[in-house]
């Protein structure tokens, strides 16, 4: 792979290729056989770039994915650069490396990273060299539409507000690019990939609120189109006015257009209107995690039971368990189950060869997600095998602390994620301890299981919290070689009764934290009662959906501390 | 005012005409008679804008200042705009009026700001219009050099680190237009401002770290020069490489460039390199907080057993009792003492007019600090005059736990001071509180008691936080009309005994904080073990410095909780 691709860049004129996870659907997660890393260096995770010159190959990823790279990749040929992957990232690197003239695939990158690289890197050549992996043959996308009960605003109201923006901007048409925006304007969604139900596909709105779709192969009750119908509408379009999102749209698209059109960024309306939940999609996220909930305290309650397991034996009975769940439609990611040293590796997914026994004297991390109809679930737990010992029950307690410390705060409508970031590691910063990856995201009611605007993250976006923004809270501490600790649940915004200007956290999430875990003394008052308040809101939540058995066991594990 | 500026505005065909608080030495305060917004409105604070359009006329002031404004302006004539007076807040309002031919300074200008404003705004055309406010005549400027036992490092030895940088960067020469790295690079001072000692004047270090200094009316040991011996230096410097801070260096510099010359902008290295202090520095900074906390507990026993005071009173006796302590020099800004309501105003001084006599019941805020010839201090304590209400001493405690949450946290080696403010902000929050003000700023030794690049604000530099860095921390919560409360103590950072990667706060500052106005049960046991050792420290500082009724009073206000 690597000598086609050098003996390419020397008849291209090239010094270095770039290679990066995504394709045309930006930021979007990509099929096991789409995974262009997975097909150059063996990498599966799902963020990265690598970079090949004549001489030497390079695999950027970041903090999560550092140990799994080192594990998957031939690292006599790959240098793994521990960086975000992004085209900065890449470009600097081979700035350093005095390489400026560069290929890469300018349907993979978008408009505004481009414009970003252009400016920022003056005398760097980066030019459209197209794709130079093998592509895997597009499969038929069925499209399918959400009930109303379950999305709570018609597509023809949501495409009426665009064109209410439309008018307002005095433009034609806005051009989205982004799969969730897109599945969620149009409340259509398809099982082309394995964790999110949307639908790979562009749509195309005009000010009258008449909507077109292209895509691949796309089967849906309405016409769709090609992305060949896209290019000639574009040639076709004349002096029009069509407004893109430049976080989205590839710079490929660039191409398409005329001399006469006027092409202006704007915000992705869709991915703002949809971070803020309407009450039928919150209704939903809460039912749909009272069912996850009764599926994880159904798994809980067995592997207590049924000790004798391995972490593909618990992701197995986990995904049976949430299937029999009402409404159930796939899981929304691969199940993260990590036992001991496994669980230090941040975005660890057990294969047959890794795959471990649960022993006495460590634990499990277990992070997962299910996509119901009415919404999407995402949680991690932290479960004891045995006696783990006292140094990952301090641990496990501070990760239980820096939780609480965010999910009990209140702070001012507006403020954005990387100030509550540091709300939640304070508590690990006092033991010099830290994590190396965000401490919450964005998730969609039935779609992403990571949507923006809003992150919580040191360098993450900055986006105002508003009110009924759902977001997950996952502080961890990973002990390389021994164990991983992490504690996710999900909340949604919600103003505070007597003062409508402060937001706090009400959770979504319903499952029992481990107290097998925690040191109760390493918990202040206010701490314990969090957790007490937490475990009692659980049971009122579950025990009316599980059987007489697991009901015991649920109803010791939210017994106060 | 209004009249002959809107008159010069026609002359000019100008739209609008901007006024700023400062002058060539951008950052730098100005004497009073120099205050160009005080002369054209009132008003005195020490940031602000006006703009001026014929039929209009704005004042922009940040939150600090937006009570003082109201009180010192003519509203019917300023509308006062609460906004950070930058002049990207004054070029947005002004295009919300659809103005676009604009004049200004471009001396008081930074080469960084107007760079941003013609990119941001493409439409605006901002010219340089010189000075309209009538400038009071130059004073002669009398320098004197700072004792090695104070600085710790020569000025050779300081130009020669300047004359490295220039090798690597293979440039001939450095100009520093900041007033505080200049008098940092070549230990000078002078008392031309009355609470900062720098030297307002430009410095050009060559490549073989011998400097040149302009300014006006410059009296030194050495030779001086001219503003005008600078425009002659420019335009007769040929193809030489010069280096400038585009953020301290007026874009007017900029018409004295030859178009040979490469006038390229680097970061100020002083800035950067008089953040970190030094070992001598670090030692005179305790020092003088010795020295400044027996003047202020010589204040509060004092007023303790003389309450008929008022808020100029206090400031008097604080000043006789800093100015009785050895090496001081001067204040380091003016004393802020506002009783009840006046506290409220963030930034109040006490006149004539606003003195308000102690009386029983309320709090007194004063914010004060000194320069000596060892270090800088800022300090703020709030005092119980009599007995307040409970309201005040629940607020009270609130911010003592908002300042040690902040004080007491450990964080990761160059966190940026973004996230540390929100630790300090979260207690707060937690009841729907905050204040209007930064967390905190760096402070320098015997300079500017406000100093860059460190500042732990939500909107403020994120400049990572380097051991050996001097910054306060001072929460607060404000009441209008009622009463003002703030903790305020400068801190350095240090690095975590076991572990180097993490930083803490080292306290400089030694003042009992007042315990009338705590209530204990608020507290949790480690913050009260946090202040009774914090008063534990500060009795052993300064016991030994004052007499026996000061010391009994000392000995009480310390006294565990």
């Amino acid at each position: 792979m690597l000598e086609t691709i050098r003996k390419k860049l020397s008849s291209a004129g090239l010094e270095a290729y770039i290679i990066s996870y995504g394709n045309r659907f930006i930021g979007q997660d990509v099929l096991p056989q789409e995974h262009k890393l997975s097909a150059v260096c063996g990498f599966t995770g799902s963020a990265g770039a690598a970079v090949i010159t004549q001489n030497k190959a390079f695999l950027l990823v970041d903090g999560r994915y550092e140990l799994q790279a080192s594990l998957q990749v031939n690292t006599e040929q790959f240098t793994i650069v521990p960086a975000i992957p992004s085209l900065l990232s890449v470009c600097s690197l081979l700035k350093d490396e005095n390489i400026t003239k560069i290929g890469c695939d300018f349907w993979n990158y978008s408009i505004a990273e481009i414009n970003f690289i252009k400016k920022r890197f003056k005398d760097i050549e980066l030019e459209d060299a197209g794709n130079w992996i093998a592509e895997a043959e597009h499969q038929d996308v069925c499209i399918f539409s959400r009930d109303i009960k379950y999305c709570g605003m018609t597509r023809e109201d949501k495409c009426k507000l665009v064109a209410r923006f439309l008018q307002e901007q005095q433009a034609d048409y806005f051009l989205f690019t982004s799969s969730d925006s897109v599945s969620w304007l149009l409340n259509i969604y398809a099982k082309d990939l394995p964790y999110s139900p949307v639908v790979r596909a562009y749509a195309l709105v005009d000010i009258d609120g008449n909507f077109r779709l292209f895509g691949n192969k796309l089967k849906a009750e309405f016409t769709t189109e090609s992305f060949d119908d896209l290019r000639q509408f574009f040639e076709n379009c004349g002096s029009k006015k069509i407004l893109y999102a430049a976080n989205s749209t590839p710079e490929k698209i660039k191409h398409f257009i005329n001399e006469e059109t006027k092409f202006y960024a704007r915000d992705d309306m869709c991915q703002i209107l949809k971070a803020e939940k309407n009450q039928t999609e919150l209704n939903g996220m809460i039912k749909a995690h009272i069912r996850d909930g009764v599926a994880l305290v159904k798994l809980l309650n067995w592997l207590e039971k049924n000790p004798q397991q391995t972490e593909l034996s618990v992701v197995a009975k986990l995904h049976d368990l949430r299937a029999e769940q009402k409404d159930f439609f796939s899981e929304s990611f691969a199940t993260i189950a990590g036992f001991a040293d496994n669980g230090a590796i941040v975005h660890y997914q057990p294969t047959e060869q890794t795959n471990k026994s649960l022993q006495n004297g460590n634990i499990l991390l277990l992070d997962s997600g299910g996509q119901y109809f009415d919404g999407t679930t995402d949680i991690t737990r932290t479960i004891s095998i045995g006696n783990p010992d006292a140094k990952i029950i301090r641990d496990f307690t501070y990760v239980l602390k820096a939780h609480i410390a965010l999910a009990s705060a209140r702070f001012p409508l507006n403020t954005g994620g990387t100030k509550l970031d540091a709300i939640a590691r304070a508590p690990l910063w006092q033991h010099c301890i830290d994590y190396k990856h965000g401490t919450g995201h964005g998730v969609s009611c039935f779609g992403n299981v990571h949507e923006g605007p809003i992150s919580i993250s040191i360098a993450g976006s900055n986006y105002p919290f508003k009110e009924n923004m759902v977001t997950s809270i996952e502080p961890g501490i990973y002990v390389n070689k021994q164990y991983g600790i992490r504690i996710e649940n999900l909340y949604y915004t919600s103003k505070v009764e007597d003062n409508p200007d402060y937001l706090e956290f009400k959770c979504l999430t319903v499952v029992p934290i481990d107290k097998h875990l925690i040191d109760k003394y390493l918990l202040s008052g206010g701490e314990q009662q969090w957790l007490n308040n937490y475990h009692k809101y659980v049971y009122d939540c579950l025990s009316a959906y599980v059987n007489e058995d697991e009901r015991k066991w649920l109803e010791k594990a939210c017994s106060p501390l």
